[in-house]
């Protein structure tokens, strides 16, 4: 990292500079047009929507070459998903401020190190022993002694690289599965819920927390996030404590998606017990509501945040549920966009392939101030 | 216009292409790709900012080859600013659906066609007569009978294009000042405020109006829009009525701005009269205050209306004052950053020359939910 330029405010005309060309970095790069910064995508694939609102490089992250010339020039780094080569991004790292860290993409990229990283500072997760192969799976199901799901190290999102395992399933047949990679395996947790911490880093360390919210997957991918969660307000407090923690051991600036397991107490309604499910060094999904609910959203605070910017205000105005559009329910466009307290955002994908996110609505549940 | 197209929706992925590259194309490109629309952008000069969210074509409005390829394909076209030759514009209604259409442009674009127009429609404006020389002005003048402006009819913008006058100017003087072009001239009016109304009419002929904000102008430039304007409710609901009688009469689709002198009543303070000013055929500078104190600002309603889409709420969210960054004020982006209750939006433009618009602050003035 650049010592010199660690603190200082980027003034706009600065270029930013991100990794990942999807609806992530679409909505980052707009976030960062709006406070007058230059925006460069780099991504690899075809369906890049980022390269609708920003200048486009079209490359393999392995290509050591083409993504320096990519940062080079660049005032910031930043990136829209956690599963770049870590060797794609730290060869950037005497070129360019890279936010966060290349050190938290390196813990956050590896379920195992991520894992390690948590139990290391004290957080609880799901048990898990690592696999690298049917024997280490096979004396990781008998230790855990239940359900499991077996999940590659590297490379999974929106539940790739998973297998769901009873103590039934064959561990050559589930390591085949998987591609026969470096995996942990996890016990099935039996959650009641689960939950989002939403926080925000800035140049000083100051940690500024969204509302949290409660997230409901469907095979494997976000369906849907609602704010306020309904969790007693303890939990929520001790959820931001944890992300809080989080955060502050890895010197993260950015926005940083924390996810739980949240196990409620049948005896007592206001207890439960939370689980680090994963980390995301990056806007996420489950935050998508802050575009319409908050006074400032995920996007510009984690441009604010790497910029070296002060956080905008994070106070949410209403509640709000924010729906993933998953395929061809992006079909469903023509009633949404008549929907009066629907805010519908479309990503601009080419083709509504099964489980791709093409776009989400977020409904505004109250009202601060009533139509006449 | 395509007769068959009018009233559909399009649907996200149609392509949206818009004349003019300065901020206001580039908000509507913003507004129009969250929807999930492609963006093309036709303009001249160097500093185009919204070629840096949009596939920019760089070309000279009375190119009609060039800008006839660049209309080609597209789903609908719209304009960023009224002062674009009528005949560039009128050359693509073949091609493609224009949105607000080429009369309103050419309506809009010449002062004396739209002063005409007011009359027509019983509309009050200031007191005009048309200028194409030395004598006409001299009788101009004469009839007045005091301080007046003369504006040329065409291509004025930001107070560029005219000349105050005196009953000692010497005519001859004054139409040389404005380079001897068909101009009009007007009375001065001793007006207590300026406002604007700004409303979206959609393809249902529907109007859905913005509450009013009061605008101060210096040096011919919009400095400040406040929210609410203070005027009496029966003032502001008299200058929507008249705005709205405006659009109608125009078939208008999509964002109109009408500005409106207030000459109050000494006697009254309930009363006063309401002059207009002129119209913008488009999205407008004193309706900037919408991106960050409505539910959906200008821009997306704009893009909304010329896509045949249902309008999404208007209603404003808190109180809020809008101030435009002109020239060097921009260098306050720090303090501004910094400021909790101010909306901080940079265009992107090169240069910071004295009277250029390079960027805007929407104030919040009250919270709807307070800071914990």
């Amino acid at each position: 990292m650049h010592a010199a330029s660690a603190t200082r405010m980027l003034p706009p005309g600065s270029t930013v500079a991100i990794l990942g060309g999807g609806q992530l970095g679409r909505m980052l790069a707009i976030a960062a047009t709006k406070l007058g910064f230059k925006c460069r995508v780099y991504a690899d694939g075809d369906d890049t929507p980022a390269f609708d609102v920003a200048v486009g490089t079209r490359g393999q992250f392995d290509d050591a070459e083409r993504i320096r010339a990519f940062a080079q020039g660049a005032d910031v780094l930043t990136y829209e998903f956690e599963n770049i080569p870590h060797a794609a991004v730290s060869v950037l790292d005497d070129l360019v401020d890279i936010r966060p860290s290349t050190h938290v993409l390196a813990i956050a990229q590896d379920r195992l190190s991520e894992k390690q990283f948590m139990v290391d500072n004290g957080i609880a997760v799901p048990r898990f022993f690592a696999v690298d192969g049917p024997d280490s799976l096979a004396a990781g199901m008998a230790a855990l002694g239940g359900d499991a799901i077996l999940k590659t190290r590297r490379f999974g999102y929106d539940g790739k690289g998973q297998c769901r395992m009873t103590p039934d399933t064959d561990p050559a047949f589930a390591w085949a599965e998987i591609g026969q990679q470096p995996a942990i395996v996890e016990q099935c947790v039996p959650f009641s819920c689960e939950v989002s911490v939403l926080l925000v880093r800035d140049r000083t360390g100051a940690v500024h927390p969204y509302d949290v919210p409660r997230n409901v997957h469907r095979d494997g991918i976000l369906r849907r996030s609602t704010v306020p969660s309904g969790l007693p307000t303890a939990l929520e407090g001790a959820a931001v404590d944890i992300a809080t923690r989080v955060a502050k051991s890895l010197n993260y600036i950015g926005l940083l998606a924390v996810e739980f397991f949240v196990v409620r107490d049948d005896q007592d309604p206001q207890a439960g017990q939370l689980l680090v499910n994963e980390i995301a060094p990056r806007v996420h999904n489950s935050g998508h509501w802050t575009m319409d609910a908050c006074e400032a959203d995920q996007f510009e605070n984690h441009i604010r945040a790497i910029c070296g910017w002060p956080i905008a205000p994070i106070h949410r105005l209403c509640d709000v549920e924010m729906t993933n559009l998953i395929g061809d329910e992006i079909d469903t466009w023509m009633a949404l966009a008549a929907e009066p307290m629907a805010r519908l955002h479309v990503y601009g994908k080419g083709e509504a392939r099964p489980g791709r996110k093409m776009g989400h609505v977020n409904r505004l549940l109250t009202h601060t101030k009533l139509p006449d």
